[in-house]
């Protein structure tokens, strides 16, 4: 279970009612149009969850594998890592997940290095089937760990793509297993797609319960029963040109690659050109507490009030760490620590500071997590992505497109052919 | 060499220039009358080499140590880590460093699984010595450690702390080893104290290099020969308003942990009350290329224009990894990048991302490291710490004042005295 309580005291008027329901109305009608395809997922995913465990069963390379490397860039692969990172300490058996998801040659050589072929599967993951940095990894993959895709290695490989796309066509080719991701579903809105599923289910993740959760929250929503999203939305929709940031501030470090996956999200889908020829949009910004606490409440405090707070924290860490009651010498003020667990130093201390926060009437939310469940992971990620469906909706954008991507692709080829002619 | 390049296109005028040189006045101002001390930390600090390699030649656990862990939180660890970030890959053969910096009970756990007593030091690190955090986890590595303070451990622990604070009584009481941090250096202008060289050089980093370039950085700047520093300052404060925040693109993942230290750098030294009451300061993002460039270019492109950028980029990886030349059926489109290495790629997509943002006049400038050496890590350093100096004097607030430390620290103390009684 989640629990979300807004802060802001604010409340809406005529005007704002009726942009919450025509907001709304409008997210009902992406569903319906298929606009936009994520609200299907959570139900549609649960044929790929059967499906890759009925094939892992058959198959003697993933029997015998202990990793998997997931070789893709941006929203196809963040999404993986936030869910990972949030469940990952309940699976001590399950195959370690390794992202090749940067073009950097210090993080990419250590983290080949770390990876022994027979015992891995390698995923790549890409919408398009034509990412440049994911292509450019996967030959490195290929070349380094010699993967034979003809023969020998051809189980070992997987792809996951947009139905016909060049890497679909590259893995019929070979025969490699392919798993394919809606058309009208972006690749930030793709994680509970096969480009998160796939792989977590092959990891050992109890994927079912994480489609479960993310399920009856977009049930939830859709009868009327999430109002709370909506009148968020509202209020971050109405006053961005006084708040332009949105600061998710996690509680524990289960929340650093939520972070990442939410600043795509959050900056991809509403950092755009509105109806009327306006460049509009939030700004997101993620911290972690108690790490960041000091210096982002020095800001928050006594800088610019440009900023609404969402607190993200866990109620019961389930195996928590007790403070053990050691006395230190001459530092008789840190006994106040003892009979706590650190579970409980990190809640306290995000309470402090909720508080100081709410008594200036900084616009702020929390959401907290009764723990760390797979339902609650799946939970978290429909939640942020019907936010940035109705907040773009209400700033009269088109949520789902990424109009800078072409003039980008443009850019970095005509470098890239500039760079072939100096060779 | 870092080559640093402003592509705003902004000439000051006179109002500008006299503001320039009064917060340049300001600043040498402050190093005289030593209000800040960490001017002097590259020279003052290599006597701390020399004292900790003296020490490990003669300490048998520090000789058969392979680990250095870290306990400390925020400014006293983020700028050890950001170090670490930058330049452990050419120290194959160094000890790890791990940090113990938040109380987060998943985490700590599974830091706490990594080490193995016998073969670590632990550096307790806080500049108050009553750090609450700092404290937990401290009793926590003793209690699951089994250190012996009084006998066998008393060499596996070091304190870093301020002269006379709890922590430095409670080490002066077993004897423990004790390096200390001068008190007019705050915790995120630290890291080039012994807060930060010790475990460096423990760790067999070239902490010598790193002092070297930090100190070459500050004769130049205060002899007026790094003027370009203050010009990025002047922009960024006298557009505070429009331009309220600064994002840091760091261009390869040796910049994660930078990025860190950078955003609370700049939130708890700019985010403050100035001398008229007003709150002011300047809020800091940190993403990474190329994963994150697609979300932040169109956040930069399209949404509001509220930020000025900052690219940081490696020229030569050194060590880099060529993207072999494996043609992959029916993926053509591909081929491009045969021939380059993944740094080449890295780069030519930061220099395209540039270019776009430089073609709509978005103010940003570029730092670009000729490599990822010692030298170069310690100039980076001083010149955020500078420009952060400066920025505060335009913006005429107290830039190293945390005056939000008290109440939070009072708020924090209240919610465990209320805990211990409902317990």
């Amino acid at each position: 279970m989640i629990t979300y309580e807004i802060k802001s005291g604010w409340i809406p008027g005529d005007e704002e009612n009726e942009l919450i329901s025509e907001a709304i109305g409008k997210v009902i009608e992406e569903r319906e149009s298929a606009k936009a395809g994520y609200f299907n997922l959570p139900d549609d995913s649960k044929m790929i969850v059967t499906e890759v465990n009925a094939y892992a069963a058959s198959s003697e390379p993933i029997a015998k594998s202990d990793t998997i490397v997931v070789i893709g860039v941006g929203g196809t692969s963040l999404g993986t890592h936030a869910i990972g990172g949030m469940l990952r300490h309940k699976y001590p058996n399950a195959k370690r997940m390794i992202f090749f998801e940067n073009s950097d040659p210090i993080g990419l050589s250590e983290k080949f290095s770390m990876v022994q072929k027979e015992k891995t599967i390698f995923l790549v993951v890409s919408k398009s089937g034509t990412t440049i940095e994911t292509m450019a990894m996967f030959k490195a993959a290929i070349d380094y760990f010699e993967l034979d895709l003809k023969n020998d290695d051809r189980e070992r490989v997987i792809a996951i793509t947009d139905d016909g796309s060049p890497l679909c066509r590259f893995a019929d080719h070979f025969g490699l297993k392919t798993y394919t991701i809606p058309k009208n579903v972006k690749g930030r809105f793709s994680t509970l797609s096969a480009a998160g599923i796939v792989p977590l289910t092959l990891a050992g993740y109890d994927t079912n319960s994480l489609l479960h959760g993310a399920s009856k929250m977009i049930r939830r929503f859709f009868e009327g029963n999430e109002e709370h999203i909506a009148l968020k939305a509202a209020f971050m929709a109405m006053h961005a040109r006084s708040y332009p940031m949105n600061l998710l501030f996690g509680y524990g470090d289960v929340f650093v690659s939520f972070n990442r996956w939410y600043k795509q999200l959050w900056a991809e889908s509403l950092g755009k050109i509105d109806r009327c020829g306006n460049r509009t949009g939030l700004t997101p910004m993620g911290q972690i507490g108690t790490v960041d606490q000091h210096s982002s409440l020095q800001l928050i405090m006594h800088g610019p009030a440009d900023k609404t707070i969402t607190f993200m924290k866990v109620e019961d860490f389930e195996n928590d760490m007790e403070i053990p009651n050691v006395p230190l010498e001459m530092l008789p003020a840190s006994n106040i620590v003892s009979g706590f667990t650190f579970g409980d130093l990190l809640n306290m201390e995000c309470d402090a500071v909720c508080e100081m926060i709410f008594k200036e009437d900084i616009p702020a939310d929390t959401i907290t997590f009764d723990r760390l469940s797979e339902e609650n992971a799946g939970e978290i990620i429909v939640y942020f992505q019907l936010l940035t469906s109705l907040v773009g909706n209400m700033l009269h954008i088109d949520t789902y497109a990424q109009p800078i991507d072409e003039p980008m692709e443009r850019q970095i080829t005509k470098k890239l052919e500039q760079g072939k002619e100096i060779k």
